[in-house]
């Protein structure tokens, strides 16, 4: 009976789950905020599918209630290295917005999310969005996510019902090495995550996209060792 | 060499297509504006799939440049009697929000329909939602269509150099006669098009649900000959 009762009070959260260095910390802070963690990927004809697998155990590393992976061919739309396969991921960093950017992602992502927290009845969606060391895609800075959660608040039976939902994104003001620090400090074990752009099958990083570059440079400002499995290990000091 | 100039300089629009009495004459409306339509479907897992077949043959009859079915299994979340086979379709008005409202669906559609948008650099996207004749979902209200269109305008590349996004929801302040009468004075054949919850594979009509009862309303209040087929055409009166 004290069991059911507990399950039954502990807060749910949604978890955008994609396998990276910034989404597993993001994990682990929702867990030690108490919170039933409920994880999401998206198989999205992604580059890097690596990162699918990486997120399956990084969610059972760190005790996720449940991770599912839901499939949305956006392949099919194309526009961005990460889902055509004849353009390039670029090795040295862009002016302006890279092209690895994929056009409306965390839109879509935040959105399926939207749907299965209200079918949890969950109020709280956690996002791994950073706005320091960053590649500048758009959807990662604050004022997205503030207009988003505006919009999903209008959007669902349940907000306007009475049930708030909030969207969290706990490193969106941390630089990279605050973030890893965080993570160590929650245990979060960054060997079993991938960031790379075009990690092969299995996981092995590139060591030259900004991805990897941004991650390295993190690990080398933190004072901790990277414990990533870099091609050209050079590239990304 | 005037053909290329045409084709380059004619507007593009993303048209969400559900294949029934309203996105098809936003189709129209759209058409009659002289844009070239990609239209875009969503196969979620609906119980009514056949509007999936309704939407392709709308989009050939009204002249649109292409369409484009996307799959995205949201029965995977369920939460609706549209997307959860155990959960009936109401034959009776509803109090409040019925059980037909599927969870995040116009923020899934419309943030697919932004993703696209981007990569064919178009800057126009319509729906069909209407918030007069309609089943109170709130998705479909215009407060929550212009939220989304502030946030797909900080989601996106194409939006923050410069290039402005419009949600287009030409519909949403039409009673259903309204729009049957537009419609037929734009053309739309609606015996093309499926609304019902639980349209057979054949595209019959049930006659019982709120989208049946709306639409059948629509054109008695509209004087015009509801060309659908009803399993039982007495309860849609």
């Amino acid at each position: 009976m004290t069991d059911k009762i507990w399950i039954a009070t502990l807060k749910k959260a949604v978890i955008l789950l994609s396998g990276g260095l910034d989404s597993a910390t993001t994990l682990a802070i929702a867990r030690s905020e108490g919170f039933a963690c409920h994880c999401l990927s998206l198989d999205y004809g992604q580059r890097h599918s690596s990162e699918l697998g990486a997120a399956q155990r990084v969610a059972a590393a760190l005790g996720a209630s449940e991770h599912r992976t839901i499939k949305l061919a956006l392949d099919a739309f194309g526009g961005s290295a990460l889902t055509d396969k004849n353009i390039a991921v670029p090795t040295q960093p862009a002016d302006g917005i890279p092209i690895t950017y994929v056009p409306a992602r965390n839109t879509i992502m935040l959105s399926l999310a939207l749907a299965w927290a209200e079918v949890l009845e969950s109020r709280h969606i956690f996002i791994g969005a950073n706005a320091v060391d960053y590649s500048g895609y758009p959807d990662c800075r604050p004022e997205y996510l503030e207009a988003f959660e505006k919009m999903a608040n209008l959007a669902t039976k349940s907000a306007i019902e009475g049930h708030a939902i909030h969207i969290r994104a706990p490193l969106v003001a941390l630089p990279k090495a605050d973030i890893i620090r965080l993570g160590v400090s929650l245990g979060v074990d960054y060997s079993l995550t991938v960031s790379c752009y075009q990690a092969d099958q299995n996981g092995t990083a590139c060591g030259r996209c900004d991805s990897c570059r941004l991650r390295h440079q993190g690990f080398v400002s933190a004072g901790i060792s990277d414990p990533t499995h870099y091609l050209h290990p050079d590239s990304s000091e």
